[in-house]
């Protein structure tokens, strides 16, 4: 990894970072979306794919405003966090169970972008970037807009669903 | 891993998943800590690292009572977590740039665990586990409150120094 040596530097790893997080993630979910077997789940899965098509353009557009290539940070944050949504997907044996599962692994990803998104909005707020700031602060918005979705489509059914697969 | 059948499976899972989170997150603080200059976030670590003992010893006791072992999951996600915490600690060459960034990371790992903690207090109660959500609730306002310390730390005085190092 190149020296981070001021709050710039430091800008240009997060967004890098989250470059890399949201193009494995545009992946992640169209290989997760033939095991997933509830529609809403799937709707917001599809949404999930273009919010976050959108943050990659968004974050690409960005580096290069700033002087800097897309470069792919190639992070063993969210690979590991990729591996573990295959890992539950493979061996969760009930369908429902394995939706309310997979909601989770979602929202851990929701999460660490979150954290992410909200440092980079205050770093470009501090570097007088108020423009960046304002966007990045609309993704972050997005992020927890679609782990919301991700609590209240759990709670009211698919984990009542897996809690009584048989019954519902 | 082990197959994943029922709603109380996904408990256990998630329960032995943040055990093995809190028992590698307490060591990582530990030597993380020598690493850090801003006498505040110390103090924060030195919580962090109560409040992930606390929350070891309470899923520890949790998975005994369920008639489960205290078995650690060896997640590949937190490993690749705590691997970029060192990753920036190494990077960064100025001590304010380093301890932004470790707050970054620090919040990664809250919000990882965020994610994880709220999805089980939701499964305890459909499992008519009402006491054991309200402790697992209790375990997720913790780490909200933690993030929400090291933001209020981090905009107000870490990334402000990080920013103008010489000036502060």
């Amino acid at each position: 990894m190149k020296d981070v040596v001021t709050l710039k530097d430091l800008m240009i790893y997060y967004l890098q970072s989250l470059l890399d997080t949201e193009s494995k993630w545009c992946e992640a979910i169209a290989e997760a979306m033939e095991r997933i077997k509830s529609p809403e789940l799937r709707g917001l899965l599809i949404r999930s794919a273009e919010v976050s098509r959108h943050h990659l353009r968004i974050l690409g557009e960005m580096l290069e405003n700033l002087g800097f290539k897309k470069e792919f940070m190639q992070g063993v944050a969210v690979k590991g966090l990729l591996i573990e949504v295959n890992e539950i997907l493979q061996a969760a044996a009930d369908p429902e169970v394995r939706d309310a599962a997979f909601i989770v692994k979602h929202q851990c990803i929701n999460h660490y972008k979150i954290a992410q998104y909200g440092a980079l909005s205050s770093y470009a707020n501090l570097l007088g970037e108020e423009k960046l700031a304002a966007i990045l602060h609309h993704l972050l918005l997005e992020e927890k807009e679609s782990d919301a979705a991700l609590t209240k489509l759990a709670e009211s059914k698919i984990n009542p669903q897996a809690q009584s697969p048989l019954i519902m």
